[in-house]
């Protein structure tokens, strides 16, 4: 399939480098293709970044079919521009698309696109330490029907948004809070699925956990509220007597691409890594024997978030002194430097658009 | 709040009355309104019928943060215009929208511009037996920033469109199927909301008992998967030994209207109605003792939809020979008939538009 580029009239003032916010800019182009059942996927577009038009009874507005994705293009010191693992959040999208019924893209296509379209906004990819282009690619149900039924009708994009470091003065630990009462997900239901609906769901212990100084939510599981799931939006590693230990993927927790590379990224270190269920009670009894070393959350946007402070059912674990710990710290510049170029990539992960 | 009208140009003609589609003709006008932290809900307008602008990076398309009801406007055999408890829907809207973190509406001012926007629609009411004015109320958020938040702006819509009679040939009983390896929420989940995301989660399994023949699911709770909770689209009701038994309200299943006022009209019969837990085993030792008398469905779409075979595990359970029930045809007949002004209406839930 052809791509074809609808060029731009102007082209927007870039922002100031020192201060980008999080998700709130959006370059010049996007890339869409859309999807009917005659067609396929087609009509695959590089055009300005602009507002779409949707009939009020299209789908995605009513039973909320759609799914998404979240990766990063880096620029090298010499100027070279590199994905992280892309494959992987293609192949994701389409797992998360096949559990909520929607078709599947085709996935070197979606990377081939991509390539083109950061190629074309190069120029939007910020230099300074840390920051990056943050890449969403999302599928979202269009047809003009308000039964509850699989849409026949779909809309992909991929937008971009250069991003600031998450650390703005290097690693800050996090202070989290466990869910008791809010459930995310349950097997059998969307949680392995990166859908809208497990997000709004979630929106609400979020805040509840914001007010009470909490930065985030760390979920047990739905069905029996007894095993450590994730956070919100990463993935959880505990460093527990010397092993590393981590929720296994069982169907309702997010399979992260950053879990994955950092447990590669372990062994290969010579470390052991357990992928298992974690009972909260299991943490509580390692932490009062002082077993527990370092604890961190893995995900695209922080890449590492060494968590301070744990609060479940009123007691705050405190973990290594409410400072990152050399763990964290290891991972986060080796990933960091292999994103960004600067350390050497034994694992293949990196993919050079230019 | 004034309600601005904004008048249409031409308008559409109007569909062939004796084939209506469920959910794909709008009429000529929508009610919208918008929310923003400033100003509240504001900016209340009836306007013509159409496509809504969006920026790509719009929560809606990312999060699902999104909420929406479903009720009907009758005619009476002498032209009257008529709704079914419209104060219940909204309030439950601003329950689905406190689950979300959405603000909610003022429930008062959506019903008068409801009433106002089904006067100017009068003309679209279908009038055959069973055709109704399906109602569709849903707000959405619209942010333009791709942070997993809580967006600050909304927008609050209410659409209508002319619908068949759900039985074109009279009750017919379904055949359902329970399900057994999909789930669709867990206490502390959504399941209570009317959110889109439950939805989305939910087609899989849909599709799945199609295929092997069924109409629709009949779901089990997602934590033990004993017991069961209610169908994808309409809550259920067993009679048993001469007694009404309906899953309880413990949070995970939606509290549909139908279901209340079919429990009220029991009552008031002198029936004896139990909402309590249901086990599946329960069930299944009922049904081979012969006690399973009847089971329906009950909602907005079909007000009662008999159910004449219920797959579990392998075993098909046939109630009322697979016909309707006296019942469940008399609940029907009944609540159907207050709907559309023909039975008397002691419970005071109609409310009249013109
Ligand atoms: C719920 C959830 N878990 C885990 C992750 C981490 O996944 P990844 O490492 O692929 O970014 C994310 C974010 O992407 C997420 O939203
Ligand atoms: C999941 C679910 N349960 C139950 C119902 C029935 O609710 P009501 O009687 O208010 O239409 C509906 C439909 O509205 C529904 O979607």
């Amino acid at each position: 399939m052809d791509i074809k580029f609808v060029k731009a009239k102007t082209l927007k003032e870039k922002p100031d480098q020192s201060n980008l916010p999080f998700g709130r800019i959006f370059t010049d182009y996007m890339f869409t293709m859309d999807y009917d059942p005659e067609n396929g996927w087609h009509n695959a577009t590089i055009e300005p970044y602009g507002p779409i038009s949707l009939d009020p009874s299209a789908c995605v507005f009513h039973y909320a079919q759609e799914v998404f994705e979240g990766t990063k293009a880096y620029k090298t010191p010499d100027g070279h521009v590199q994905l992280f693992r892309p494959q992987e959040n293609f192949a994701r999208l389409n797992r998360s698309a096949k559990r909520l019924c929607i078709p599947p893209i085709d996935e070197d296509f979606a990377l081939e696109a991509l390539k083109q379209l950061v190629e074309i906004e190069k120029d939007w990819i910020p230099t300074a330490p840390g920051t990056s282009l943050y890449i969403r690619p999302f599928i979202f149900a269009t047809e003009n029907y308000i039964g509850v039924h699989v849409s026949s009708t779909y809309k992909f994009f991929i937008i971009l948004c250069p991003v600031g470091s998450y650390y703005e003065d290097g690693l800050k630990p996090a202070v989290m809070h466990i869910e008791q009462v809010y459930a995310r997900t349950v097997a059998g239901g969307t949680g392995e699925a990166k859908c809208g609906g497990n997000y709004a769901g979630s929106l609400a212990a979020t805040e509840k956990a914001n007010e009470e100084g909490y930065e985030e939510t760390l979920w047990l599981d739905g069905a029996t509220r007894k095993n450590i799931e994730e956070v919100g939006s990463c993935n959880i590693m505990f460093k527990i007597d010397g092993k590393f230990v981590t929720p296994k993927l069982t169907g309702t927790i997010l399979p992260g691409i950053t879990r994955k590379s950092i447990i590669q990224l372990l062994k290969s270190w010579g470390e052991t890594v357990e992928e298992r269920v974690l009972p909260i009670q299991e943490l509580l009894d390692d932490y009062h024997a002082g077993k527990v070393e370092e604890v961190f959350g893995m995900g695209t946007a922080a890449v590492v978030a060494p968590i301070g402070k744990l609060n479940y059912a009123g007691e705050d674990m405190v973990f290594n002194n409410d400072e990152i710990g050399p763990s964290a710290q290891k991972i986060y510049d080796t990933l960091v430097g292999i994103q960004h170029g600067t350390v050497e990539d034994p694992f293949n992960w990196v993919v050079k658009v230019c």
